[in-house]
C-alpha cells in the first residue's frame, strides 16, 4: 500500500463494524486510506491533532462516522479544508438514527460535511473515490466500471426473476 | 461586578436574543457571569481554549447555546470537567428545531451535557444558580423567593380571573 | 457510606436496569447516593414529600429517571429548589422513546429540569459528580481522571486497530 | 349558574385564548363549569389541592390543558379518581406541539388522560358533556341535537356550493 | 354477568391480545363489558349499526381500538352521542404508531373521542369505569381502592429496593 | 358539461381553497366532475349514501380532501369498489399534515386508497384523469399533450436563466 | 395467461417478498401482470426504456415498489402517462420507512403517484384491479365479491370470539 | 469566466433564490461555474442527456438542488460517475423540509449523493470548490483564507460584545 489519500475515522470502536465498508468499497476501487479511531467527546486534542495534521500527511479526504450527538465530522471539517464525508451511524441507545442523521447534516454556512444516508460508510467510500477521481483517470475509469457493474447485477437479477418463473414480456 | 462564575457563550451574535434570557435571569438572581460568541465550527482553537481555561479562570459552569448541528455545548463538554449547560437555539434553517436539541442531548456515555428546552436560556440561567446554590446559602435563598414569585403570579392570574367574570367555587 | 447526597429515584421499579447505570459510576467516583422508587402519578403524595424534604435530608441533587409521559422528573423540580436532573427512559409503550425526552425537556420558564440522553442515567450520575465538584476539589480530581480515563481507552483502541492490521499513519 | 360540575384548568393565563372554548361549548350545551389557572410546575400544592378536593366539591369532570412538557393534566389524574380530560396545547417554544400531545397522552398503566386533539378545547367540553350525559338525559337530548345542528351545517354548505355554481348531480 | 354497559370493539381479532387488557380491567372493577369484532373499513355497515343502536341497547360508553390508518373510534363517535374512547395499537406495518395515533387524537371539532396511550387498553377500560362512575357509587369506590392498590404496590417495590441492600435514607 | 366522471368530495368548505385545483386541472383536461362537501364525522349518512350511490349515479373515480384525522377518503373507499384518491389537506390545528398525511395512507390490507402529496389537489386531479384514460384515448392525448407543456415549461425556464445572464454552457 | 396490463418492477430483488403480494392479489383477482427487477438508480436506462415503453407495449397501469430514497415510482411517473402507483418499502438501513414514504408520496404539481401504505404492496395490486375495473364489468363484479369476503372474514371473526365465550349482545 | 468545473442545477426556476447562494460563493472562491433548471420530472429526458454529458463538457461536481420529493440529485448521481452534491430545499408545500432531506440523502448503496443541509446551498459551493481544491492549489489556498475569514468575523463579534458592555473575561 503506498501513502493513504482518504483518512477513516470513526468515534468508537464499536463502530467498526459500518465503518469497515467504508474501507471495503475502497480497497475494491484501488484506493489506498487508513484508518483508526478518533474521538470528538473523549479524545478532543486527538481530534484536532488529526483534523490539523490531515493535510499536510497527505489525506485528500476524511470519512468520519459517529453516532448519537455525531460531531465528530462536524468538527474535524471545522479544523480542515479537505472534504468531510460524514457517516450518520445509528448506535444502540439513538433515537431511531435521527440524531446522527441531524447532527451531522444540519452544518451551518461555510463548513459543509458532506452527509451520506444512514450507516452509509459504503456510500461514503464511493464518494470519496468520486472525489478522487476529478483529478485521477485510474479512479475515474474504475468507477464506471464500477457503477456497469451495478447495472449488470441488476440485469442478472431481472434474468434469474424470469428463470423462476415470473411472467415478463420485458 | 465580581469575577464571574458562569461563562454564557454562544456559537454566533444572531443568538443573542435568546441568550440574553439566560444573562437576565442570573442578574435578577445576583450571580455574576460573563458572556461572549465562541463558534465551535468557525473558532474551534478558540473554543477549546475557552473551555481549558474555563475552571482555572475561576468559572464554575458553562451555559452554551447553539442552533442547527448544535456542537458547541458537546465539545466544550469534552474539554472542561466543570458542568455544561446547553440551550438548543431553534434558527432559521433549523429542522423545526429537531436538530439541535438532539445534537446537544443525545451525547455519549461519559460526556454529559444539561440539555434545556428548545429555546430556554432562562432555565439554562436559573439552572446554573442552583447549580452554584449547592455551596452558596444565599443564591439557595434567592432561588427559594424566586420560586415563591413564580407561585404568586399564578396566584395573582387565578384571581384576576375571577374578578373577569369566570365562574370558580375555587 | 456517609450521608448520601445524591437521591436517585424512578417511576417504577422495571426502569432499575437503566437508573443502576447512575448507581454505578457515582460509586466509580466515590459520592453517596440513595436510591428509591417514587412515582408520580401512583405515588404523588410520596413524591411532593420525597422532593420537600430532599434539600433539609441533605441530598444536594436528585436524579430521576422515568419513561412515557414521563413527569417524575419535572414535578420533583417544581417542588423543590435543588437542581434536578432527568433521564428519559424507552419504556416497553413508548413512541420510540420521543414521549419520555419531551415530557423531561421541555419545562416551561421558571423550573429546569437539566435533561440527559434516553437511558443516559450513565450520564445523570456524571453531571450530579460534577455538580458537587464545583465546592468539593475532592470529586473534581476525580473526574478528570475519569475524563483522562476516558481518552486512554480510545487511544487503547486505536492501538490495538492497528495491531490487527488495520493501516493508520497517524 | 348553579353548583358547577366541570372544573376546567390551566397552567397559564396565555392558555385562555384556547381554554375558553371548553367553556363556551359547555355553555351552548347547559352545562355549569368552573375556571381557574393551577399550573401544576409553579404552584404544585394548589394543583394537589385542587385535585384531592375536587370530587367532594362537587366535580364530576376535569378539563386540564396545558402546553410544553404538560403535566398539568396526568398529575391531576394521579391525584383524583374522578376521570380527566386533557388538552395538549401548542405554545410559543412548543417543538410542533408534539411536546405537549405525548406528555398528555402517553400516560402509565392505571392513570389515564381523556386526551384530545391539539388545542382541542372546543372537544374537551363536549366530551365532558358526554360523560355527564351518562346519567343526565337534558344533556344527552342536548347532545343529539347539537349533533344534528353539525349535520345541518354541512348540508347547507352543500347547498351553497350549488348554489355558487360548483356542478354536483348529488 | 348483567346488562353490558361498556362496549369494547376492534378492527380486526388481532388486537384482540391487546383489548382484552380492556375487559379484564373492567372485570377487576366489577363493570359489564360486551367485546366484539366491527371493522370501520371491512364491515362499514356493521360499524354503522352498531354506533347507531348503541344507546338504545344500554351502552353508556364505548371503547374502540384500532392501528394504522385508524378510523373506527372516530367513525363511532361521528354516529353516536355517548362517550368514545379511543385506543391507538401498534400493528405490524405501523410508521411506529404515530399512524394510529394521530388518525385517532386528531378528530375535528364536533366530534371528541377520549384517547389514551399507545396500546393503552387497560387505560381505556379504567377510563370507562371513570365515566360510569360519575353516577355509580360503588365504582367510585371501587377506584379508589385501585388507586390506592397501585399506591401500595408501588410502596412495596420501595420496601424491596431497600431489602436488596440498595441504599434510602427516605 | 355531460355526466360527471369524477366526484370532489371534502370534509369541510374550508378545504375548497385547496380541493378546487382539482377541479381546475379536470376541466383543463376536458373532465367533467361534480363537486361537494361530504363530511365522514358531521354527515356519516350523507357519507354512506354517497359512496353506495357512486357507482350507480356514474362516477368512476371519487376524489376525496380532509385534514387532520382525516377519514373521508378511507371510509368512502370502505363502501364502493371505485378507486378513490385521498387528499391530504394540512389545516389550521394539524400537526404538520402529518395527522392527515397517516390518516389517509395508511389504510389495512384490502382497502386501498390512492393517496397523493399534502395537499396535492392537483396532482388528485390528474390521476384521476389518467385512471379515465386507461379506456378514454382523448383524455390519454390530452395528457401526453399535459406533460409536453409541463417540459416546455422547464426549457423556457431554463432558457430565461440564460437571457438574464446565469451562466451555462448546456 | 394473456398480454399483461399491470407491470409490477421493484428497485432490488430484496424487495420481492413485499411486491409478490401485489402480483398475489391480482392472480386472485383474474388481473394478468409482469413482474421484473428495474431499478432507478442503477438502471436508468432500463427504468426510462420500461417507462417509454409501457403504454405501447400494452401496459395500463404500472406498480412500482422502492425502499430509502425511492425514486422509482417518481421516475417511471415523470416518463409515461399511464397511472403509477407507488409502494414505499421498510428496508433494512431504512429511518422507520420515513424515507421511502415521503419520497414516493410528495411528488410535485404535474406528476402524481398514487401511493399506498409502507409495504402495502396487496393495496397496490387491488388498486390496480379497481383502475383497470373502470372499463372491465368483470374485474369490477370480482372487486365487489372480494370486497364481499373480506366482510364476512370480520363476521366469521366476530362469531368466534361469541363462542369463545366473549360476551356480546350484538 | 473559463469552462465552467461545476454545474448546478435546480428542479425549479423557484429554488433559484435558494441556489443561487451555491453560485454566489463560488464567485468568492473563483470557481466558474454553469446554473440552469432541470427538472428530473418535468424534463426527464434532459435531466439524463444533462447527466450523461456532464463529464464530456468538462464538469467535474454538480451540485443539484430540489425540494419535496426530490429525485434530481439521486437520478443524477445514477447517470454520471462525477460527484453529486444534493441540496435539500424547502418548498412550500414540504412537510417541514423532510421530504427533500430523506428523498436526497438515503440513496441506497452504490449511489452516493453528498448531502448539505436544508437551504444549504451555500455549503453546497463550498464543498464543490473543497473537490476541485484536491488537485487545484489556489483554491485550496483561497479556502484556507476564507476559513480564516470566518474566525475573524466570529472574532469581531466577540469584540463587539464587549464593547456594547456585556461582560466578558475572556
Amino acid at each position: 500500500m503506498t501513502k493513504p489519500k482518504i483518512g477513516i475515522i470513526m468515534g468508537s470502536r464499536s463502530d467498526l463494524g459500518i465503518m469497515e465498508e467504508a474501507a471495503d468499497v475502497l480497497k475494491e476501487l484501488g484506493v489506498d486510506y487508513e484508518l483508526t479511531v478518533v474521538s470528538a467527546h473523549r479524545t478532543p486534542d486527538r481530534m484536532f491533532d488529526y483534523a490539523k495534521t490531515a493535510a499536510s500527511r497527505g489525506l485528500k479526504v476524511i470519512i468520519a462516522g459517529a453516532g448519537g450527538a455525531a460531531h465528530l465530522p462536524g468538527m474535524v471539517a471545522s479544523t480542515t479544508s479537505i472534504p468531510v464525508i460524514g457517516v450518520p451511524i445509528k448506535s444502540s441507545n439513538s433515537i431511531d438514527g435521527w440524531d446522527s442523521v441531524l447532527s451531522i447534516l444540519q452544518m451551518p454556512n461555510g463548513i459543509p460535511v458532506a452527509t451520506v444516508a444512514l450507516n452509509g460508510a459504503r456510500n461514503a467510500g464511493i464518494l470519496a473515490a468520486q472525489m478522487l477521481s476529478i483529478a485521477d483517470v485510474k479512479i475515474a475509469d474504475r468507477l464506471i466500471k464500477f457503477k456497469n457493474d451495478l447495472k449488470l447485477k441488476i440485469e442478472e437479477s431481472a434474468e434469474n426473476l424470469k428463470n423462476e418463473g415470473f411472467p415478463s414480456e420485458y
